[in-house]
């Protein structure tokens, strides 16, 4: 399978400096060990909110750093974890004196590597706390998983912890809000082909030409079921069924709808997908009040969708209505 | 080839369908005849900037419309020209009595039906100027196209005349600048695939996985050469050579660098890309002052890039830069 590349091993880093180039205004890029900061890290009396994960979810989650987002992101090699010390690293360089929170995608390895740089911060006094971010209701463990795995709702996490961060509340509230938003979401995914990773240069997995996978990870970890192709409408109804029945939503409940594209899919198709979920959920009696469409966070090339279904409150969707000044996203500024 | 639709004959109404009801904030859309305008079209006073063209480019063109950018699109069936019908409905629609600009890529079909529109709005008394996009380097005349093909400098061009437009000026003026971006852009694709039509259901043209194709069109058309599979950073070095030297863009020039990915192609490959289009560019003496680097104007699901190079002047800069609220480009609001 072919990619845009010079070499896998240098797809990070060279990634990493055009990214950087491109968004000189907002961004800078640190190597060995590497990690990305706000330009103008670090803001004083404000909570840092530092995330990362392995690459190749792009723009999760450099291109959320700036202004309502994030302050600083770990770009692991591609699927695999930051290292402890790109998180330490990472972490020192944009503390601002009022705490750090580590938002984590429930991976085993990037819990364990977080976890480890967070024991050495607080060695040097500085006040951590984390956030595990575990939505996907496909499966209850999973290949580098205990538990649920992280998915659509770290870019809803990201965005309004970040808004709560710039309001300057404490740590421990934007630690309860980016809890809240995690207890307040759930998400699922279909993959119609399998990623290619630049490192292995075929498909990860076969998936025949007349089936798709319900439950897919964002790595290609297997998910649920294998079915025959389906309608749009169809695909949508088995994704928001076990989304709905888990918290449950209840009727009356505000939400936000995020239909995300896993990267090889055409905004037209994921534009369809949030017109039969927005009917979904409307017939069940929720105020569909914000949406999110688009190609968020991916899975390198992968084609196949996720929908998040996230309930909101007053706060969290003050929070995500607040402005954000990012590469990925942006409004009100 | 899998795609998540309903039928191929639902697909533009059916993503219209969503794609209004997740920006309904913004955009109104139509049916039988097909548009989608502001929401709070038309707008008196201001020249009223409409464009369109085949489905299948999203976020192209429905994408850009809102404040700073277009007043309507025509959304034609996938790869298909919108009818005179559809252009004129929207223009009608749109039409703040300051005149309408029509924005068309140079494809046969379009400018026929474009102008058989402009004919009947004019017959009404209604002012319309057209402004021809055809910046692409790679062949002087290919499938659906007398003269060179209009590609990435179509996103240019709706964002900077949408800021001339919104700023009031006159429609020969705002025609004039749209003119200006035309002539100051030119640009190149590559594809590393073929993309899939949603009635076809298979690759438009093969490609052996070992080659490109240099100089594609974004519906597939042949481009200048097929290659061996060759680095990113050859690949940039073979699209920028025609680029620079085509205008040509000489020593001091002011630039905007566009990376554009047609659909499949990840945000990381996309990043290499710039990194080594800043370089070139630099190296060859220009001011690199603005970029844009994403999945702007796709081929539905191709892997492949485009990079397009703008010459600035400060009117196209001011322009650039200026406020824009759509569903696809949002800064400074």
């Amino acid at each position: 399978m072919k990619k845009i590349i010079n070499a896998p091993d240098k797809v990070v880093v060279e990634s990493m400096q055009g990214f950087a180039s491109a968004h000189a205004d907002l961004v800078k890029a640190f190597y060995a060990p590497n990690y990305i900061t706000r330009a103008n890290s670090p803001v004083k009396g404000k909570v840092a909110l530092v995330s990362g994960g392995g690459s190749g979810h792009e723009p999760m989650h450099s291109g959320y750093i700036g202004y309502g987002m994030l302050d600083a992101a770990c770009p692991g090699e591609v699927f695999t974890s930051p290292t402890p010390d790109q998180v330490l690293e990472a972490s020192k360089a944009v503390n601002g004196g009022s705490g750090i929170l580590h938002i984590v995608k429930n991976y085993t390895g990037d819990i364990l590597n977080f976890d480890m740089a967070a024991e050495l911060l607080k060695s040097e006094g500085i006040d951590v706390e984390r956030v595990i971010v575990d939505d996907d209701v496909a499966v209850q463990n999973s290949l580098y998983t205990a538990g649920r795995r992280g998915v659509g709702a770290t870019v809803l996490l990201e965005k309004i912890t970040g808004g709560a961060a710039e309001d300057k509340l404490p740590l421990a509230k934007v630690a309860a809000i980016a809890q809240r938003v995690n207890d307040s979401a759930r998400s699922m995914g279909v993959a119609l082909t399998s990623c290619v990773l630049p490192a292995v240069g075929k498909p990860t997995f076969d998936l025949p030409e007349d089936e798709f996978e319900l439950g897919i990870g964002i790595h290609g970890e297997p998910g649920r079921t294998r079915l025959k192709m389906e309608s749009a409408d169809k695909i949508a109804t088995l994704m928001m069924e076990p989304i709905l029945s888990d918290l449950p939503f209840k009727t009356g409940d505000e939400v936000l709808i995020f239909v995300n594209g896993m990267g090889g899919t055409p905004i037209l198709e994921l534009y369809i997908l949030y017109r039969k979920a927005l009917e979904i959920a409307t017939n069940a009696g929720l105020k569909v009040s914000r949406n999110l469409v688009g190609s968020y966070m991916t899975s390198i090339d992968m084609a196949g969708a996720s929908i998040t279904l996230l309930k909101l409150d007053d706060e969290l969707r003050k929070y995500w209505d607040a402005p954000v000044y990012t590469p990925g996203l942006r409004w009100g500024i």
